[in-house]
């Protein structure tokens, strides 16, 4: 029988992140690919007292709840996010599956089939793929180290009047890039300006290795009293476990309701045990001194993979990020396809994500990103003499 | 500032379940509205010590997984339906947020803006508003009580030529109505000829007041190794707790792939640590005696319901259920229009769903549904008779 499917699923290719986990469950391979948070770290003990604290409660928390998410830990979510500046009363917060079902409840809110989305280009590929699957037009703007150019960004505002535009100005995914504050302020009052939301991803900006440093969101930037254009998304995925799958999104009221009828259709709402354990965690559970602890190790896992990188004489270079979960190496020789070079990586037992991916349009293609939060420092060093082997092993020019 | 949402959300209307779920919340209204299981029946103990286990497996289980859902959770839902004649082995059944996202995820995957897709009428509601997103033009099938027309299924398959035809043959929402052999055997063979999608809508199947009856899913008539067109859904909130909002759907693993590119878009995975819980309850606990203790009190709850309606003298009529968790009845003023009658009911301290909601087009506006599960027996007794005072009060004919 032929199958005739949606043109939006077809548009949809056949995801790389996918075949990325699937990499890491080889027993051999040493993946830096997935975007995978240390297991070590998870407080495991914590989560499990939170979810003993929600069977105490009696049967009435096994019941359905609202769509927009458990009201106690609205407000829970609400008061830390107002210690980050961000200010939201809980008719301004949906809790989401993680952040990528607020990437996918958005679009869904926002995007007409043939709408433009601007984006920073790389930018991470799962939000390039939930905008594709609605059907929309995803248009690079230029960028650098301190973010958009915000002339190339008003250009194309003008010329596309685009729906909204996607950034993660902390730590982004995959380039660890970090906005610099004038460009912060330059986007939020071009998008005032012209009446256009900002979608602000923020899965790591908790990951920080400075803790001096000012790494304010673009929404806490918003000070008056007229419209706020930027909606927030950030997930317990990093800093507290995966498993559970819990996000949020916050915003003006009026979108947030719409993204609630959204989530109504799609599954009526997350899992309400783990919603209520997560509040239990947040009230009892000293999540900031965990921030810490992982943000310790993972900075020394950083510098132990730049370091070894360097010993190992990877010809590459890459800007030390300040934070999150990646490296981004640009390989010195420009000629070098890294989604090729993965192959022989597999081969040699080591895994990372080419860059190409992360781009729309004409990719750099001589970029890799390597994860350095998941794998322990010892298995790291034998993933990089792996990864060396790859390299000083390749002659052949089409690698 | 004005806000520019898509064509698919606008098109969503408020939702009743919505406004319904609200109902429920005000503590001295008596809600026959929602679907709920009744909370006294949840096997919380067993579903704690599932919990338990899963944090005995260490810090492995707070990790992302993968897209399809938990490997042995995938495992014990295939054996449970196995024993219902549904044959389908792991790369044909995909996890999803309750039955709800299963819904989402095939609507995303088949339908085109335009694209028709045919209905029972009435239906249950959440399906319809899903159609209705992704711009489906949703089609009544003439039915009776036992099923689909099948001549007028057949000449709208050729008229319409849709996308799929959505079905709950065994103890529908709202009706109550459950498919005769014939017609199930008879959908079967047309979807075959006609080579037609057939969803079927299963979450209420287990909830059965006879055990003797013969209550086969569609999907399980399909004994042939041609293609079979049946996507099977269904889910463990009414049979073991709706917090845990686990589903899932069974099908052509042609279907399942795009399925699964569906989901991962839109929320990479659902909760891991509750689908580890319930491959540890399929595991350890006995599901199967807990679903006859709890069809056992429903049976009598929906006993002293129907006993009450006629104690009180509700004017109207109901078909008893086999099963399910709804009576669905017909007011004999046919000029009654339910909708206008809630407003007085909610008055009166008691609710329930105006037929109307279960409708697309033309709707029998002298139907309600009332839920007989989730109230105990004196509180029912309280609500039937606030229902009489609505009614015997009411000398207006325009309510």
């Amino acid at each position: 029988m032929k199958l005739h499917f949606s043109e939006s699923i077809q548009q949809l290719k056949t995801l790389a992140t996918r075949e990325i986990l699937k990499l890491t469950q080889g027993n051999d391979i040493i993946s830096f690919a997935g975007g995978l948070p240390a297991e070590d770290f998870f407080p495991e003990k914590a989560i499990q007292e939170a979810f003993t604290k929600v069977f105490e409660q009696g049967k009435n928390s096994l019941q359905y709840g609202i769509t927009e998410g458990h009201t106690p830990l609205r407000e829970e979510i609400c008061k830390r996010m107002l210690l980050k500046g961000i200010q939201a009363n809980l008719d301004q917060i949906q809790i989401t599956t993680g952040s990528q079902q607020a990437i996918d409840l958005i679009s869904k809110v926002f995007i007409n089939p043939g709408d433009t989305i601007l984006i920073e280009n790389p930018t991470y590929l799962a939000a390039l793929q939930v905008f594709q699957g609605y059907g929309a037009n995803v248009v690079e703007v230029s960028s650098d180290d301190d973010g958009m150019d915000l002339n190339d960004l008003t250009q194309k505002i003008n010329h596309f009047q685009p729906k909204f535009i996607y950034v993660t100005p902390t730590f982004a995914n995959p380039t660890g890039r970090v906005w610099s504050s004038e460009r912060k302020q330059g986007i939020l009052q071009i998008c005032k300006e012209f009446e256009t939301i900002l979608i602000e991803d923020d899965p790591y900006g908790e990951i920080q290795f400075n803790k001096a440093a000012d790494y304010s969101s673009i929404y806490s930037l918003h000070s008056t009293n007229d419209f706020n254009p930027v909606l927030y998304t950030s997930t317990f995925s990093k800093i507290v476990a995966p498993a559970l799958r819990t996000g949020w999104v916050i915003g003006d009221q009026r979108i947030i309701q719409q993204i609630t009828k959204a989530k109504q259709t799609a599954d009526i709402h997350s899992s309400m045990i783990d919603q209520q354990a997560l509040y239990f965690l947040l009230k009892d559970f000293d999540l900031d001194q965990h921030i810490i602890s992982i943000c310790n190790e993972y900075k020394l896992r950083k510098e132990k993979m730049t370091h070894l990188l360097h010993q190992y004489e990877i010809p590459a270079k890459c800007i030390e990020p300040q934070g999150g979960m990646f490296l981004w190496l640009t390989m010195e020789d420009s000629t070098i396809n890294s989604a090729e070079l993965l192959k022989r990586a597999v081969q040699n037992g080591v895994a990372f994500v080419p860059g190409t991916v992360f781009y729309t349009g004409e990719a750099e293609k001589n970029t890799m990103r390597l994860n350095f939060t998941y794998t322990g420092v010892e298995q790291m060093e034998v993933g990089i003499q792996r990864l060396q082997h790859v390299f000083s092993s390749t002659s052949n020019p089409q690698y």
